[in-house]
């Protein structure tokens, strides 16, 4: 990172967005209901109208053009259960040259009937969908089933065999979000003792696995999901927005067993596209964790380690916006900084940018250009803690510049 | 409330912020300590500078830019604890015409050497700035004891004597913010059961007085709040920043004992001086708190009235911000509707303004203007959800425009 001298940060690499809904736009920061009720009353319907591509192409210029402007270079997508939603996403990225990680999402049971999918359809669209897109221009395909409490055994056998036959897809799912949906969990998979075996059983947890949110996720499971090599993405905005809770970050970076985590906005839940706010929530879901484990409240659950770990720096937040969420996607050895041969996404900060106080809030920093690393970093966090979409000043796509702030 | 035709929503009465310090806009959202840390390193010695007046006169000028640019037309703000910065204060929102209470801070301990005030220095300074401003103009004065635990017996008393010989002034303090800030209160003044019972003790908790916070107050707490109409500003910016921790506003709203409530955007502790961010806030406390009310957790602690009650509706979200808030400061004569004679601050919102996604995301409830009092509602949702300081488009201060985005 080098330092610009008209109040720029030039080339941070592109953020990485690791769990994001394509047909949410409309509904982003919707009101009034935990993750079940929010699904029925206002996602269903809304993502059904994707089944028409001509509304999926409309969508998808919106998504990319919120994407870009929020300084957002890759992401992984859902798609809702229409094939067609899930070409016309491959099709505006590709046309932009942009990395992206989608897939055809299943769900088979608790959702209206206009929106399930048969686990026979499911199958036999995604086998289709991965010879047309994977590995096709930066196309990546990503086996999605949306998460088990909507798929039935035969769903996820299905994304097993579909695993086996191209193992170098990817997987995203959700897990653990809310704990009225881990307690269903262990309802309809009464064979599991927890919600991450439903994923052991059908063979889907290891690399290149994603599961969104895990705030539920107990001790034992964080564990596995360490020794597996497969990825939690932390989604603050839309835990918080949803009530969904303090996702444990912890205790998810224990050094004994530390899960591979990406960041992302989960827009609709989340109510942002920008992953500059991702961190200022991140920031704050750690803050409230952490002094919940001083012992000032409950002495049995001090632990003054993982405290210090809920504390999020600027250092740590960047990268888990950028080569630390390209770790956990297994995408590492081709974006994510600036090594030579590495893709060229990044993003140029303006660290003035944004509410009226915030230029002479940095001012307490450098009146003019960062002297020193701790300087530029300092800048960094005032943008995390105080910025939002606006201190985004260019993204770059593949050394094109794809977006410039008016 | 009526609807324009070009995204525009004229005629919301300003917003009213109960709880901001005036010294803190260079060192809002400062990185990595609770409470009592934060104080010590970054906040003490930003506000030690305030003792130049030519340095409070520049902050000032600031400090009312970012309030009209977030829509805020009369706000309840700390001085640091030297009088000229009360003075700076006074004066610059007099020049705008704009209702404000502040008064010197008090503090005589656990702050270093340069900053603590002595009793009697604050008792003498408080009374000659009563007289010099309080009811001069829109100025009105509150008499600052900053927190018990920053305060000794000999300055609660103090504070109280100025109560008895200047009962129609406010007073405004800070209290059960941060679990150890509750564990020092009740080492510091072992005579007294409770927080609350130190301001009980010195004749304090009454009609006009403010404590911000009030985190972990207990329901006992809450019930003498309300039983003897003192009033609590919740600042959700920085209780999640700070990670201090969930104020119960369910619990505070209960009907039996409903306490006066007012939101504050408490910059720096907070890191925006958005109300319309505080309400998103506001929100997402709402909805953490509620899903630990539903039973799935623990089903000893369900409670399913107050579960209802911590979500934040944009009609309870908006009178916290405007009526409400004015009737926990006891201004609701004079302010916060359209009445006649009632005083002229009010907001014009832009509801298509702010992140890329939010014109399109408004189009779901409208197209064109709101029909219904039902579209102008979710409209307005939309903004507290999705929305930040960009969707203020005008703030007047008494029938004058003092802000227009440009």
């Amino acid at each position: 990172m080098a330092s610009g001298d008209s109040g720029t940060i030039p080339g941070l690499p592109g953020f990485i967005d690791g769990h994001i809904h394509f047909p949410q736009v409309r509904v982003l920061g919707a009101y009034g209901n935990q993750l079940l009720d929010w699904l029925q009353k206002w996602i269903f319907p809304e993502e059904a109208k994707y089944t028409d591509r001509s509304y999926a192409d409309g969508a998808a210029v919106k998504f990319m053009d919120a994407l870009l402007s929020g300084g957002t270079t890759t992401c992984q997508a859902f798609t809702p259960s229409s094939p067609v939603s899930c070409e016309a996403l491959f099709d505006a990225a590709a046309e932009r040259n942009m990395r992206i990680i989608t897939g055809l999402t299943g769900i088979d049971r608790f959702a209206p009937d206009y929106y399930v999918i048969s686990p026979d359809d499911f199958y036999r669209e995604s086998k289709r969908l991965i010879e047309q897109y994977h590995r096709k221009g930066r196309n990546l395909y990503a086996i999605t089933p949306r998460f088990a409490v909507g798929c039935t055994d035969n769903m996820m056998e299905r994304c097993s065999q579909l695993k086996k036959e191209h193992p170098d897809c990817w997987i995203n799912t959700h897990i653990s979000e809310n704990p009225t949906e881990v307690y269903q969990a262990r309802v309809e998979f009464p064979d599991c003792p927890d919600y991450t075996s439903v994923h052991e059983k059908h063979g889907l947890l290891g690399p290149k696995f994603t599961a969104g949110h895990g705030v539920w996720l107990s001790n034992d499971e964080l564990r596995r999901f360490s020794e597996s090599g497969a990825a939690v993405c932390f989604c603050p905005l839309s835990n918080l927005f949803l009530g969904s809770g303090l996702f444990r970050i912890g205790r998810a970076t224990d050094p004994l067993h530390p899960v591979r985590l990406s960041v992302g906005c989960d827009m609709g839940g989340g109510n942002a596209f920008s992953i500059i706010r991702v961190l200022e929530e991140a920031y704050k879901v750690g803050m409230c964790n952490n002094t919940m484990l001083d012992g000032s409240v409950n002495p049995r659950e001090q632990d003054l380690a993982e405290a210090e770990r809920n504390k999020l720096s600027p250092y740590r937040a960047f990268y888990l916006a950028t080569l630390g969420g390209a770790r956990s996607l297994y995408l590492d050895d081709i974006l994510s900084n600036f090594d030579k041969g590495k893709e060229a996404d990044f993003v140029v900060l303006d660290w003035k940018a944004g509410q009226a106080a915030m230029e002479w809030h940095q001012s307490l920093t450098t009146e003019t250009t960062p002297a020193t690393m701790e300087e530029a970093v300092a800048l960094l966090f005032g943008i995390m803690a105080c910025g939002d979409d606006r201190n985004v000043d260019e993204t770059w796509i593949s050394g094109n510049r794809a977006y410039k702030k008016s």
